[in-house]
């Protein structure tokens, strides 16, 4: 019988963590009171117990494994949550730090479509992280965005997104931006000999997200900046399986974290942050993720980073492996840390440090891209960009 | 200019505080360095401290009102998450704990279709709180779950509700519970003469959310459960919408709060459960929003819970009221505490209590509406329900 395995930190005294233990495991199933359940259902849907272990280094708590059958998550996304994290959201002291997840349920998600691999092919970049920045502030004209993807691809960059602040009240305000930015960007290209590419954040009411998508798949746009915990994670994976039907599975979708801290920030509660943004943003087909870097204006740490580029790229059945995209008010500073963490297979996602360079955008770009190469010599040998 | 209002409780000292609040306003907003930030993206996007005391009665805790350009929100509720809690959700300390949004922006919003009148009307009971329950445990056969339905509208219930847990692999095993359990119930009301109502449980991947709609209102039921933050906020907006369209206005919602604890459980993070459970669930269309009541095996507190229902209930723009409905392990000694916290216009909902009743689910069902009358004498005056 095949089972998902949810480890839980739980903070319990010793006294305590037997009861809590089996309380989930029941409360995330039948949610009934133990004396009404019969034998035959303590067997086939009650969660099991598996282990009950006191915690590595975190005073207090117990690492309790609970094995929940597969077929209780139907091979979908918001019954994983639900089955893994629904009720026990609302208890005191819980937190998912650990998921193993079955190859029968793994096979239900198509995961990334692209991948690293398929990004980088993408982009002909190879051997070297990938230098991304965000089209922002919101308030500027579209003039001025496109100027932006035109000045950061002209020095060197890779990826342009959208900053996820950019929506817009009406469709044709998004159509406008995305085709003007798009233009400006293959323009630069042109002069480059490169592959940049664009990423428009899709942001709207949910009866709009699939017109949304057909702007970008006609504008022969790249992919798109999604953000799973405002849209919902399944809203999200099921956008993304649509645009890869619609792109011969050629379409890259980066997530991005925006309202999703509240799971993570108490490291007694929530689901941990590799878990969130790392296992599942890429169940729901994210091939990079977005998150803060470590020493920049959030507060994230090493450890909890470097997590989140393991979980995104550690084999997980058939799905591909998913870019970290650690972000966050990055400066010139942090780049020989940002390579020491995770190394070539990640985008470094810099906003703010090159908008105010010193020299101007496409001169902070070329700086930028610099000093990524310099974190990875002679990786950039198959790089076909032609920078000035 | 028309603004909405967020109090973020920020936990900061003196000497942070208004340097946090300024950077709140910004991040939340254009997202760049202070010193990129033009006088005219100053005036026109960035949000305004408008206000910054000491938190009442939280040592260590400031209370901070920003003030956003209701354009910002661009009259979407995904935006609006990002707009209040966007990226400030992965910074430490920051939680929402008021929200004032203006007319126009609550003009985008349809809110609850039926409210607690409609809810009321297509029930025909007054005077009251109404008397819910959940079909469980999954693992049931149908047969099973329909006889719950059956037993609990013989002895007077009101609301069957799917219990949150059942989900199924397929829509042909959801069309069977709905069509027997929609069955079982309506061959009661038959019986007693009276109108309760079936809820099932939506959820399901994105793509067949419609379809299941498709089943519930071919079915003739009156509503659905659903669980925003497993589908996501906005697509049960839509998903209520779609609803509303389809039924002459006459679809109930029901919100579950599955996988939505994290957003409140630490006082000092997140956004208030008031805010989450009450107005933005009312925002998404619930005509009552499911929580735990206090005393029960959650760990909400009285003040919480009551907030909630002020929440639900209290007068926001067009938006009809909708119906708290406190569950989690009620026992009939909560009975009284409920009525005093919530009075008449809310829904008790009661689960494990009932199916275990030593005399039966009918019979429990019988005393638990008993123990409801009985705190509001003289209000079923209006309720036609002949209950043998």
């Amino acid at each position: 019988m095949d089972s998902l395995h949810v480890s839980y930190r739980l903070r319990r005294t010793a006294d305590e963590v037997e009861a809590a233990a089996r309380a989930i495991a029941i409360e995330q199933t039948v949610e009934i009171p133990d004396g009404l359940i019969s034998d035959e259902l303590r067997d086939s849907v009650v969660g099991r117990v598996e282990s009950i272990d006191s915690s590595d280094g975190v005073d207090g708590c117990f690492d309790v494994v609970i094995a929940y059958r597969v077929e209780l998550a139907c091979g979908q996304l918001s019954q994983l949550l639900n089955l893994i994290y629904g009720n026990v959201s609302i208890l005191p002291g819980v937190r998912v730090v650990d998921l193993q997840l079955p190859p029968v349920l793994l096979s239900s998600f198509r995961g990334p479509a692209c991948g690293i691999d398929g990004v980088r092919e993408r982009l002909a970049v190879a051997g070297r992280p990938l230098l991304a920045t965000a089209l922002k502030p919101r308030g500027s004209t579209v003039t001025e965005l496109a100027a932006v993807a035109t000045e950061f691809v002209s020095g060197g960059g890779d990826i342009v997104k959208d900053d996820h602040n950019l929506v817009d009240a009406e469709l044709d305000g998004f159509r406008e931006r995305v085709l003007r930015c798009q233009e400006a960007l293959q323009a630069a290209n042109r002069e480059t000999g490169g592959s940049a590419i664009y990423l428009p954040n899709i942001s709207g009411p949910a009866e709009r997200l699939d017109a949304m998508l057909d702007v970008l798949l006609d504008a022969g746009v790249a992919g798109a900046l999604v953000a799973p915990m405002l849209l919902g994670l399944d809203a999200t994976r099921a956008l993304a399986a649509r645009a890869t039907a619609h792109s011969a599975g050629r379409f890259i979708v980066m997530a991005h974290p925006s309202f999703s801290g509240s799971y993570y920030h108490d490291p007694g509660h929530g689901i941990a942050h590799e878990l969130l943004l790392g296992t599942l943003f890429r169940l729901a087909g994210a091939d990079a993720s977005v998150f803060p870097h470590f020493g920049g204006r959030f507060a994230f740490r090493r450890e909890e980073c470097i997590a989140i580029g393991e979980r995104l790229r550690e084999p997980l059945g058939e799905l591909a492996p998913a870019s970290p995209a650690p972000a966050g008010g990055m400066q010139l500073s942090n780049i020989p840390d940002m390579a020491d963490a995770y190394g070539a297979d990640a985008i470094f996602l810099v906003g703010g440090a090159l908008l105010g360079h010193s020299g101007g955008l496409r001169e902070g770009t070329r700086v930028f891209r610099e000093a990524i190469e310099n974190c990875f010599p002679g990786g950039a040998a198959n790089d076909t960009l032609n920078v000035p």
